[in-house]
């Protein structure tokens, strides 16, 4: 076994879903892994990591409808509000998803299901580069 | 320190919880793997993995009220709807909880606390075969 | 490669936040684990893990006022509640966050971001004693 790490810069354009699946397969390609663990970690606190259905896009749209009824740009609830008022949202929403994430990888690419795609979820209203921490862990 | 590799399939019965640390424990067990970690993925967007307290059943049924409450099949807020009322509820359910699990294994077996178990979540009001993919890493 | 195993026992002082980032990195230090991956398990379904940014105190302010409207202490939905009336709201803040948690290593160290913090939520009004299983795999 071994450990092999990268290093994945995402750009993001504002609140919205960036889907990576096809990224971390070049990474795993590249790796030369067949069979393990991709382990991802991003690096901040107001964007997350995701698994969703990437077949019918209505379904990224309907919870992003979800989230900001749920946790609503703005809401009088939040006193940390320096950094504008859809930062402490960002927080609560990268809290409420995935910091890290743990995939399978068989023959040499993520064991997804069907239709699962791996996304990165800005959660602030402006664009930002993220980085995301890769560990492959396998033969 | 080696990899081992092996598949769950679970059958459901429509909403509701099955609890999968024995046959865990029996995977883990067949594997002779002693110290390490077993990591699970479960290949759908519309069910989940769980760890929640398997003393008493009130708590997964307090869950199962509380996630019916926040996520209401048939919310007028989706339109993601033509695979039924609770299709995107249920995409919603999985992105609140969790499609990977890493759980650590001590002498042979799952390193749960006492009241700890570990649960396939289906979120379809129908019944599904589903899918996990079980990766241990250890010696 | 190689998997070093250790545990964290972290004491709780009742609903609140403590930050584990130096502990885990003294263990880190201490296996002599260079790359790899740090893999937390929290052996509890009343307290859990929780990544969030650590340099504004009013943000865990805010998480806990958001998590206190979202899963109140005494909601009569609940009817686990023997074990008092903030026992089922706190296995519902842990199944919302995280019983797991997994942290690249780099150069000995876990490679948090800049703002990030690794802290163990304790959601009972009472201070308990809790277990955190550490799984080091790397070299």
């Amino acid at each position: 076994m071994r450990v092999v790490t990268r290093e994945l810069s995402v750009t993001t354009h504002g609140r919205g879903y960036v889907e990576i699946s096809d990224a971390l397969n070049a990474l795993v390609l590249d790796s030369d892994m067949r069979v393990g663990l991709c382990c991802l970690w991003i690096r901040h606190t107001s964007a997350s990591l995701l698994v969703c259905e990437n077949a019918d896009s209505e379904v990224l749209r309907d919870l992003e409808r979800f989230m900001a009824r749920l946790v609503p740009d703005g809401d009088a609830l939040f006193r940390h509000v320096d950094e504008g008022d859809d930062d402490m949202p960002a927080h609560v929403r990268a809290v409420l998803t995935h910091t890290d994430l743990n995939v399978p990888v068989r023959d040499g690419r993520l064991a997804l299901g069907t239709w699962q795609g791996v996304f990165l979820w800005e959660h602030r209203r402006h664009g930002h580069q993220r980085r995301v921490e890769v560990t492959l862990l396998g033969e």
